[in-house]
């Protein structure tokens, strides 16, 4: 399988419906990137324009993958190895393609997704026929219409047993992947 | 179904595996209460027995239910106002049998439990029975087992593709949330 995931902070929706550029947000990237590494996914690209935060980023990822967090937490080392920051989307498709040889599939996420969608299961199985994939993920108020537009598929929103869908951004990502590459017994 | 989570502060493990108590993240506490809300829980304990901290996320949990947290945000509200902070185990056992009329059931949870264990169907099917049950999630490096010898079933541990598991507390309680009440498409 090739199974990747992207946490886009550009363009995302504001409370308002306004698009925008969030902060990157520290637990946002360890959580994605601890259950991407127990699901098994090929890389995880943090996306956002703003120079300066990838520059913060990078420091930070340089201190657990090779400074004094790598020799203390190891298996947090071993989640942040698979973080990628780009300033683009697109910049993270092409990463991709030259690396498994053929554009990705993109799907989208959000609480109140809208269009050509797969259900979970189909999703599962189209991952497990090991076609390249990039699950995309949006912070804030969700992906901007813009971003979802490009998407291949759409994801159904998480349900639970009520009619409020407000997780994190941490906590849906943790669920699809669980619902597409978990184990369970 | 009558579905409750406990986040425990201790007695949990440190990566030591010397039984420590944490400090509450404020994140963890907004995660779950998120997550708890989407998946029709009934009630979130946080347990921990260090008064200062009970009294700091009362007064946080003030903001959101009751202050202008409360007027900017409705949904974090709703979340917010399933969670309950006591300083053990007991005092929320002792709260939600009043609460339910009967003594709830409590399963463990944990990246390593061993023990008599159910598994994700058959968890599913007794929640939907109706039986009262307490879901309990230790922070740090896990429950110690003096709470998983409590239990009167432990949760298999998460897994993915691979022998990695260090999803964070707040990512596990999420998709062990999913597993057990989620309707997936």
């Amino acid at each position: 399988m090739s199974v990747y995931v992207a946490l886009l902070h550009y363009p995302v929706y504001n409370r308002n419906g306004h698009v925008v550029c969030s902060a990157i947000t520290n637990l946002d990237i360890h959580d994605i990137a601890r259950a991407a590494r127990t699901y098994g996914v090929s890389g995880f690209y943090v996306i956002t324009p703003l120079e300066e935060q990838r520059l913060l980023l990078d420091r930070l990822l340089r201190h657990w993958r090779e400074g004094y967090g790598a020799h203390s937490n190891p298996d947090r080392k071993a989640a942040l190895e698979l973080v990628t920051v780009v300033a683009s989307l697109p910049e993270a498709v092409a990463l991709i393609t030259r690396e498994v040889g053929t554009e990705p599939d993109l799907w989208g996420t959000g609480a109140t997704t809208a269009g050509p969608s797969l259900s979970y299961h189909e999703a599962r199985e189209r991952l497990h026929q090991g076609r390249p994939t990039v699950i995309l993920f949006g912070t804030a108020w969700g992906l901007s219409s813009e971003v979802l537009r490009l998407a291949t598929y759409l994801l159904p929103p998480i349900r639970g047993a009520t009619s409020y869908n407000h997780l994190s951004v941490r906590g849906a990502a943790a669920v699809i992947l669980d619902r597409l590459l978990g184990q369970s017994p």
